[in-house]
């Protein structure tokens, strides 16, 4: 952890499309919050990988271990087989680094419209923990007589005890920590039975030591649900890599849209470098316009200066944004940078 | 098919909780179109179980198969082990009568509430054409020294290019019978690659069949985004059995609730009886007291008329069902048989 004297050594991504535009945005509220801050810039994303070829070197997945934390704008471009950035790169990161728990809050700040009619910022205030480093995502799979009429495809998730009891007891403490202390786990049981029978004995078998949290289920088809008519049902939910990916989605959509979803890839042994992003892709349709929302970024800048440490800086962040979103709708159409310096006016003001 | 002059022979599982009270008023109204049936009903579900300890006998498995169609409530009961009755009766009948397509529509009467802010019938208009035979539902999988650190448990998707190529085809004509003409696949290609790419390269070849149809491609988050934030992207979706089952419980929950929401297991060749049912469950909190809404089976009961050649009749129930839908907001809270008693005299006169 830092302490407020110490600098921080960051390593920044900014990646494809948008992405560049929002990291901007995201360092200059860094910036503002006064946090000492050692920014070092990799050029991993389309632009290196139509030079070199390459997506995520050895060399430069190494020198990423040295650093306090990880910012990542995102990836991804249409110029670039479909999935190639995605998986060479981003779940490259998120699995060498051991990032297992994907933390993802869904919550609907006051001000902010919600297309959920009715519901209000005290129903919508969750927190998703996805695991990030197994499951359907584990990339195994195969293929046999491809592009015949005899084809199989397959694709397999893998869920280990040590990788699903660890999110689970992350995902208990957080619970523990929140004032509704409930943690629902969202799975499948009733189909994916050897897959759900893990998950759900590791929950139960974890619940003991967290006797003030009450544990719930939910099926991923009625969770999806619940999201959009019963949001207030959900204080912490954990589950697997594909459903959370999902879940989170949904989630941003009724917390205010994708422009607002912020994420940590965390490695809460500190490891390897955490890694924080916006839930959103590169938007290349967007790019290059200043259309961009740099609100989920900064949101994830405010969850990595939480994870390091320096919660005061974090909550000071966080309260900006809120500052902010509360007055948007009488404050016109913004640029992606006049957002960012309405952000950091207030955050250092 | 039927012609007008024949006889329906009906299967009839009411199953548990409020699938029998459902399923009565789909019955009723069944005979309140004029349609001659005669229907044999089935006792399987919790109490056969608790009797006897079957789910689906071979013997009543072939019976079945002798039907022109069957209808179902729902199955599902706490005293029986969680997915006992969901994968052993409910999942061996889609998967033994060879139930490919799981047809879902997504559809937003004039008159019913949907809990997205602004959006009204003309938004909310799609058809989810769900796999339903194959994918993560196949059951495979396994696990590995259960109940110790060292576990591991895998669940395995099987996609097959004969299984994905007959939904496809068939999605691609209902996307050409419908006048948007628009077929949208759903997946998650950039991470289930094997599966994916098997999927996305069906769709491409099949699309030349259908030179009409507007093809289009939507990983499964940002779908499920969508259908809460622009829910008239859609018209035909097609995608694999899980990913269908969380996108049209999505869709229950827009346009207006479980309690809508009908579905029909078709067997397009015919080669076994198709099963209509409601897309909720058993609901064992609501069961007995005539609180449950028998719509969504009534809209099967229209499904399956219409699929067997009776489309004049579907008709007709549609049209009662859409005509009670749009009175309901002043009709007071009427009981399941009510409800039932009122879609039936529409039909009727
Ligand atoms: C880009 C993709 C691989 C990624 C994921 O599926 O995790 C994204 O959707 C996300 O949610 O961060
Ligand atoms: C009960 C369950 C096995 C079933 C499914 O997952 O298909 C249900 O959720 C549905 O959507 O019909």
């Amino acid at each position: 952890m830092l302490d407020e004297h110490g600098t921080l050594k960051l390593a920044v991504i900014p990646g494809d499309g948008i992405g560049t535009e929002v990291v901007a945005e995201g360092l200059k509220v860094l910036d503002a919050a006064g946090v000492k801050a050692e920014t070092t810039t990799y050029d991993l994303g389309a632009k290196r990988y139509h030079a070199t070829g390459e997506t995520l070197p050895d060399s430069v997945l190494e020198e990423l271990r040295g650093y306090d934390a990880i910012l990542l704008g995102a990836v991804g471009d249409p110029s670039v087989p479909p999935g190639v950035l995605e998986r060479d790169l981003l779940l490259r990161l998120r699995f060498e680094l051991d990032h297992y728990v994907n933390l993802r809050p869904v919550k609907l700040f006051p001000g902010v419209t919600t297309p959920i009619a009715g519901a209000g910022p005290e129903d919508i205030d969750m927190v998703v923990v996805r695991e990030g480093t197994e499951g359907p995502y584990a990339g195994a799979g195969g293929v046999l007589r491809r592009g015949t009429p005899h084809e199989i495809a397959t694709q397999e998730s893998f869920n280990t005890a040590y990788g699903v009891a660890r999110v689970v007891r992350y995902a208990f403490a957080k619970a523990q920590a929140r004032p509704r202390k409930k943690l629902t786990l969202v799975h499948k049981t009733n189909v994916l039975t050897y897959a759900g029978d893990l998950w759900m004995r590791t929950v139960e078998s974890i619940a003991p030591e967290f006797p003030d949290v009450t544990v719930d289920y939910c099926h991923v088809d009625a969770a999806s649900m619940f999201f959009v008519t019963q949001p207030s049902r959900f204080d912490v939910i954990v589950t697997d890599n594909l459903f959370g990916d999902i879940l989170t989605d949904i989630g941003a959509a009724i917390a205010g849209g994708i422009g607002l979803a912020a994420s940590g890839n965390v490695n809460p042994e500190r490891t390897a470098p955490s890694m924080f992003e916006p839930v959103h892709g590169s938007a290349p349709d967007i790019a290059g316009q200043g259309k961009a929302d740099p609100t989920a970024t900064v949101l994830s800048v405010a969850m990595m200066l939480d994870h390091l440490g320096l919660t005061e800086a974090a909550a000071r962040v966080e309260r900006a944004v809120a500052a902010d979103l509360a007055e948007r709708a009488g404050a016109g159409t913004r640029s992606t940078s006049q957002i960012g310096d309405d952000i950091a006016k207030r955050v250092a003001g």
